[in-house]
């Protein structure tokens, strides 16, 4: 029978567990980060960014030779669920302890995918894992569009978080550069002439 | 070599019209649905409400015989951007003409998706097409998580919508159960018993 409380032994204990997972991420869509949305009306929540970096997957990774597009794909909707515990960490603030934020985001993941029923919750928090170590070709894919996608987003903005930081071109090629790069060259090219005519016509990115 | 330019003889023009892609599909981030999202704060958008249908899928249809999760998660992602040119139609409104939305959206799918390159704008346009369709299994499937969210959220939100229209235990049932049945008879087992377990706290969805 194609169903879930036929597959699963205790099937409805199950579903329930899955339902609590998935009213608890609701939070997600309070969380906010820097990035505005295009319109500058606010700022973007990390649920709405995580559907938007899985469009980017759907739309790069799909045919690209060693990339698993629904892995890439799969990172990227669950990428920021440890936000819900531990917030946003913006990237151009230099003031934070990253590694006391990586410790807790390690706990949220525990915490959070651990609502899910045993070999689930497992997965999903190997798969943050794998994600935050950035080591596979599939990681350093969803890096790469966890990068590009605010980048494109700035452009779109008059500038964004560069214009509130007064973040320089030299800048932004420091701190997108060899990210995106490792996950697509091509994808860092055209980035980077999108960067290019940003600066050419906000020089100090004046808004 | 593993990236986007070298598989695309016109590989710079096919990035930018993915580009010009992602960032006209931003704009789902304003349309605004009727559920409120959990905290009551305020309501649901399109963008989010589609990154937390992508996880229903991930949870319930990674191990469901019969059902690509892969599908089912491209489709929740992509069913909702026709809204940037139609809006979202409420279910529990009666006065709407669903022929011309219909016809509307299927306008909005080919010009939205037709911003993608070649063959990725065609697959984008006929999956969003079996979606609306419903009559694959991936695409019950997704029809059933996209009623299951709202479901969900309302019963987490004192009523929500149910709350704000007046709507019955008994039209609950008629307006979620036969899609949510379609997809999955142990979901709607599931949904309801925590629509019985609402309805009995709100008898007449008072808040």
């Amino acid at each position: 029978m194609n169903d879930i409380t036929a597959i699963h032994p205790r099937g409805a204990a199950a579903v329930a567990a899955r339902l609590a997972f998935l009213a608890e991420i609701d939070q997600l869509k309070r969380v906010d980060r820097q990035s505005l949305i295009t319109g500058r009306s606010r700022r973007e929540n990390s649920a709405e960014h995580s559907w938007h970096l899985a469009l980017f997957a759907l739309v790069f990774a799909d045919d690209m030779p060693g990339v698993d597009v629904l892995t890439v794909v799969r990172m990227l909707l669950i990428h920021d669920i440890v936000e819900i515990d531990v917030g946003d960490a913006p990237i151009h603030a230099s003031a934070v302890d990253r590694a006391d934020i990586a410790q807790r985001e390690r706990a949220a993941a525990r915490r959070i995918f651990g609502m899910l029923p045993g070999e689930q919750g497992t997965a999903f928090e190997a798969l943050w894992t794998e994600f935050e170590a950035g080591e596979t070709a599939n990681a350093r894919m969803a890096k790469a569009l966890d990068r590009l996608q605010p980048l494109l987003l700035n452009t779109l903005t008059d500038g964004g978080t560069w214009a509130e930081s007064g973040v320089t071109e030299e800048q932004v090629h420091a701190r997108y550069g060899p990210v995106i790069e490792a996950g697509s060259p091509a994808l860092w090219a055209a980035a980077k002439d999108r960067v290019r005519a940003h600066f050419a016509k906000h020089p100090r990115n004046d808004v």
